[in-house]
């Protein structure tokens, strides 16, 4: 509901009717719906964290394919959602002019991201995949940001063509 | 205050007290807040297609140079609001889930900047500094689209770096 709605039109109402939880649970969860909404974030950075877990380390594929398949299984999960976008992209454009709060917790999420990311991108400087002195910090955040726009742009049509055209320019440019 | 604040935490309330502007006048020229927040998009698309005019057809600059200059522009602006990013991604972000006219509204403009852009970038397959069978208009939505990941990003660090680094890598792809 918050990917779809966004944060300000979703009312606690409607999650509370949606699910079927007492208003009193909720509170006594969630201190408010600030609270509500930026755990919302941690358990689907729980989730982002597992993906990374799965692919990062998978050793029968090169470091360059683990990275890009934790974004293909990424597009999976958008599939699942109707083609939506990102939720961290979503919740960060709408609030990070107005809520501190929102704002540090996205930024630092796409941090912790493009720093798992990075420490791929240095294993494959190690084999020569990437050119020798690659920033790959840069990198990493170059592949994040990149990503969140082409998730937008798959929101806005509901259509991954966005994304694996974004992931093809990018793993070519790259390896250049 | 659209780009600050986004669309739901915004009230009618406030655009009046901040531009002195009665409430009978807001409601004389917009029917309700949506229509006030399309024709702010129609108004930033003028700004859009203004600064188009202004960068493709200076023939003392390359077409890739001259949509390079475009997005250099665009920056500056971002700076002018302190970066907070761009209002079409922000409206889109936040409102695409819940209203077609916003959806409908965010990407035809998309495409009218790639539209625009893709067709500089014929002139640059012309003179040969993108390769034969360049497919522009993809590669046009491509850099629309990263933008507005980097501009995301611009906006939760409140710094230009991202846009440089994605006009950096995408230009140096492009020519590749």
């Amino acid at each position: 509901m918050l990917l779809r709605q966004g944060y300000h039109d979703l009312g606690i109402a409607a999650v509370l009717e949606a699910t079927g939880i007492p208003k009193g649970s909720f509170y006594h969860h969630f201190a408010n719906k600030e609270d509500f909404g930026l755990q919302v974030i941690d358990l689907y950075m729980t989730q982002v964290h597992a993906g990374l877990d799965h692919c990062l380390v998978d050793e029968s594929r090169t470091p360059l394919d683990r990275v890009r398949r934790f974004f293909e299984l990424t597009e999976e999960k958008y599939r699942g959602e109707g083609y939506l976008g990102c939720l961290l992209g979503g919740l960060g454009q709408e609030l990070s002019g107005v809520s501190e709060a929102f704002r540090s917790k996205v930024e630092w999420c796409f941090c912790e991201i493009a720093r798992r990311i990075a420490n791929c991108l240095e294993e494959a400087v190690g084999l020569g995949d990437l050119a020798a002195g690659t920033d790959t910090r840069a990198m990493a955040d170059l592949l994040v940001n990149c990503w969140e726009g082409a998730a937008l742009r798959t929101r806005l049509r509901r259509d991954p063509a966005p994304l694996r055209q974004m992931l093809d320019f990018y793993f070519r440019g790259a390896a250049a």
